[in-house]
Formats: C-alpha cells, sequence, structure tokens
C-alpha cells in the first residue's frame, strides 16, 4: 500500500492532471479474479462432491470430511445407494433452510431403508484445531471469538477451547436432527437459503457448502405449514438423483474449481471486499463479516467448450 | 433473575426432585409473546404503509419517514399517482436483492412520467442522532460501533460522529441508485433477500422494510443476467398495484401489529433469541447479531375473524 501510494505521489508530481486522474485505484474483486493464475484455484475431490440433480437443474455440493468424517461416510453410502432419488424437498422456511429427505421418515412401515448406511451418528457439531490450517478473517464477529476459513469452508475457531466448527453462513449444507444430539444420519439435509442463522453453530452437525446452484434451492416456493413444510405431496418438489461425482462418468461429471483461501490472491479478494473501490461506492466501508466474503467459483478455463 | 434464582433455590430446598424439574425454564420467544400485553404492540401509521399487491398476494412496506424524509414524500407521491401500477420486477439477484420499477427508465423517449414527484432527490443514507431514541442491542458487530433499533427498524449508530443509520438486514427496503450518490427518487426500490449486505449501509438511502409477504420476493426466480436482470419482459413479475394503505378504503386494508422495540417485553424476547432454552438445543449460544433479532408482526387479535 504504502509504495503504491508513493507511486501515485511521484506521478501526481510528474503527470498532468489528465494522466494522474488514470492511476489504478485500489484492485476491485473483477480485477482481483481476472489477475488470477491457475494456482490461486483448486478442483474439489470427486469423492467430497455431491450432485442434487432437480427438473431445475444441477445444485453442487462440496462435502467436508475434516469436519463431519461420520456423516460424510454416511451420506456416501446413501448415495451409492441412490437413497434420495424419488425422494424430495420437503420443506422451504423463508429466510432460513430447505431441507430433503424421505417424507416418511417418522413411519417405520412406510420410510425407505437406509440399506448400509447407519441410522444413527454421534453428534460432530465441531472439531480439535489441532494441525487445522485456519485462514484468519481480521472482523468482529458477533458469535465467535476468531472466524476465518479451512479449506474452502467459512469456520470459526476457539482458541481457548481447542475446537473449530463450520459457520452457518448462506449454502451451507447440515445434517437434520431431533432433539437428541446423535439422532442425526445425514439421511436429512438442510441448506442455508437466508440470513446466516449462526445460532446453529455448534448445535447441529454440519456436513458441507453448496458451490453453485443455490438459486435452484433459494427460489423454491415456501411451505405453507410451520417451520415450511409441505403440506401436500404435489407441493414437494421431487429430486431426481443426489450422486458422488465420483460414481458419475467422466463425461456427465460439471467442471468446476474453487479459489483457494491460503493464497496472497484471497487476501488480496477480502481486502478488495472490505475497502469498496467501485465506483458506485460513496462509503468503501473498510470491514466485512465472514459470511459476507465470497469465495469464488469458476469452469475451468482450460474446458470452457 | 437474582429473585427468579432465588425462588428456585427455595424451590430446590423444599421440592422433591421431580417438582424441581418442573421448575420454570427461562422463556422462550412463543413463551414472550405469549405473554405480550397490548401495550407491547403498535400499529403502524397507514400514511407510512405501502401494499405491493402481486399476483402471488400483498408485500407490506413500512416506510421509514424518520430517516428519509425527502424519499419517503416521494415515494407517497408517487404511490398516489398509480406510479407503479403495471410496472413489474425487473431483477433478482441471489442472496442480494429484488428491485423493481420502470423498465424503460433510462430511456427519456419510452419511461413513464413521474408526474409531480422529484427526479432526484439529496442522498439520505445517515441521519443526526440527536433526540433520537436508540435501543441498544448488546452485540459485536462487524460493520458498526453500535447497532439496535430506532422504533422497529434495526440501525446503526455511530456515536462518535453523531450519526445513526438503517441497516441493511434481511427485507430492508432501499432506493436504487446510479453513481452519483443523489440519484435516486424512491422510483425504483430493492428488498434485501440474503444475508445482510451490510457494505450498503451508508452508501444508499433506505426507506423502511417489509413487515409481511417477503417469502413473496424471496422465492421469485432469479434473472438471467448479470445483477439477476430478466432478460425478456415476459419474465417480468408485474406489479398490480403499490398504494398507500390510508389511500386504501379501510375494508382493503391489511391489519397488522408490529412489536415494539421500546419495552421490557422486547428485552426479553432479545434475552430468549440469545440463551436458546428450547428442547432442542444443545449450546444455548448466548450471542446474538442485529439482523437475527426478530421483530415480530401479527394480526392484531382483536380483529381476528
Amino acid at each position: 500500500m504504502s509504495l503504491s501510494f508513493s507511486l501515485r505521489l511521484i506521478l501526481g508530481l510528474l503527470a498532468p492532471t489528465a494522466l494522474l486522474a488514470q492511476t489504478a485505484p485500489p484492485p476491485t474483486m473483477a480485477d482481483v479474479l481476472a489477475t488470477s493464475q491457475p494456482s490461486d484455484w483448486q478442483q474439489p475431490d470427486p469423492d467430497n462432491l455431491l450432485y442434487l440433480d432437480l427438473a431445475a437443474g444441477r445444485v453442487i455440493i462440496e462435502l467436508a470430511p475434516q469436519f463431519a468424517p461420520e456423516h460424510v461416510a454416511n451420506i456416501r453410502t446413501l448415495a451409492h445407494a441412490g437413497y434420495w432419488n424419488d425422494l424430495a424437498i420437503l420443506r422451504v422456511q423463508d429466510n432460513y433452510v430447505v431441507q430433503w429427505g424421505d417424507p416418511n421418515a417418522e413411519d417405520s412401515a412406510k420410510r425407505k431403508s437406509l440399506g448400509d448406511a447407519k441410522t444413527k451418528l454421534p453428534a460432530e457439531f465441531e472439531r480439535s484445531s489441532d494441525g487445522l490450517a485456519f485462514t484468519l478473517l481480521d472482523s468482529r464477529d458477533a458469535y465467535a471469538p476468531e472466524v476465518g476459513f479451512v479449506g474452502d469452508f467459512p469456520a470459526a475457531r476457539d482458541a481457548a477451547r481447542g475446537k473449530v466448527w463450520m459457520t452457518h453462513c448462506y449454502g451451507l449444507v447440515g445434517a437434520g436432527r431431533d432433539n437428541a444430539a446423535d439422532s442425526s444420519n445425514g439421511a436429512e439435509l438442510y441448506v442455508v437459503i437466508g440470513h446466516a442463522p449462526r445460532h446453529l453453530d455448534r448445535n447441529i452437525t454440519s456436513v458441507g457448502r453448496v458451490l453453485q446452484g443455490m438459486e435452484l434451492l433459494s427460489s423454491m416456493p415456501r411451505g405453507p405449514a410451520p417451520m415450511g413444510f409441505y403440506t401436500e405431496a404435489a407441493q414437494r418438489i421431487p429430486i431426481r438423483s443426489i450422486r458422488l461425482a465420483a460414481d458419475v462418468p467422466a463425461a456427465d461429471r460439471s467442471a468446476i474449481e474453487v479459489m483457494r483461501t491460503d493464497t496472497a490472491t484471497f487476501q488480496r479478494l477480502i481486502q478488495a471486499r472490505r475497502e469498496r473501490h467501485e465506483q458506485w461506492f460513496v462509503e468503501p466501508v473498510g470491514k466485512i463479516e465472514l459470511c459476507n466474503v465470497p469465495i469464488p467459483v469458476r469452469t475451468p478455463p482450460a474446458i470452457v467448450k
């Protein structure tokens, strides 16, 4: 910053006003993306990608085994077996969550078999911070002592307790549960479609986040019953399939890259979002909150057709 | 709290275990609502209520003349004249805003006349804190020194500068503008439908917030063009009318009450949302962020039919 400032001072001394006005302003997010290098991006492991296919299109979810190994393993088992195929979106609650699963899950006579998957899993609400790389975000957070990123997942940390957990930002995917902490199995999944309900952090197992296709979930009609449940079967939105990318033939896979968060480029992107220098802004803000930091996703340029 | 605690201690000494287990837990939001009194609620002034009527139903907006007197006056003029009737929702950007207005606003030959309304207004991004009652919320905010409520509007305050402004929480209504700070007139309005874009605070004029019907806006199909603009006229969602409640015959008005924020009841509600004692919660949280504080709205009980 000080180098850039000195350079502009020198240009100011040398240049006429018209040229001075052309000196580059601090970068915007568009600038940071345009100058990013291939090494700033990563392709998620196909074993950690779920394709939720709906009539309206594909939602791509990245699973987070580093946070919820048992839930992710169970979700892989369910996806392998085609458990969700022909099940449905059961619930859309405004400014909260979309949730899917078996509408007959509470009826032991009618519910779909979980096959080889486990019916109950231990709570995986948080994990040890030992050995976990954490990219700190400088921000005053209402809920956690520290916030930042673990891989491409927004997360929070409590150094005093040595714990880290995923945060309920827009697009977070979690495993629905009953009142018992160990009552989830990953068969019922929800996605945050509204303002971050951070009070759910450390109260439920987060299993991943949506990388692409959020708009297909967030624009679904809200259900009329309490908690946004649909009241009639015809209102439910059918799931064509949920498959693990690793189980999908290469030709049917969606090419996708996510920006790495452990790079100087991502720090520049945070800075560009913290200090807004797009022409529209009057007040550059100077602050940013965890769930407002974008983690860019793109189609890998090499295979754009 | 200490009285209640002493009472429970005494009950603990007197009572057998089964009775002790029945002592009342701290209240939940449902408890606070169930015990609220008529004086905890207020009916917004019909001069400050806008009805946005769509084929899908009615959206009710409360205007905030205490923050944006010139914009609110212009919006009243536009509503009186039926300016928005047969205009449309132009833009739905996921996790951001819905925006409506005249699709031909940029075309001087085709655009709809603003009639007696002004074409440009001064920026009303913030206002003086002098004489303005502000209910402080104890919360670490990423963007502002202090946050809380002014009437039933979430707001922020900078005591050092003596300024207060409305915050871009879910449901906030603002006046779209071009790059010039004084280029808005209230004819193009937007509503926040995603995670609070607080970087817009103090960069644009906020004019009110949606009290009811958010789900009609938030579930609209996202537009395919940049910023969520619809690309074809047929994609736009028609506005039947936008009317000021004061201009609507009494029989067609929507009865609505909003919880007051300057009461002990509202403080109990905040506490119930800060410390979650519903049975489902494992971790009571103990924290709350401004945009996660609900400001309850209801149909006045006396006129429930």
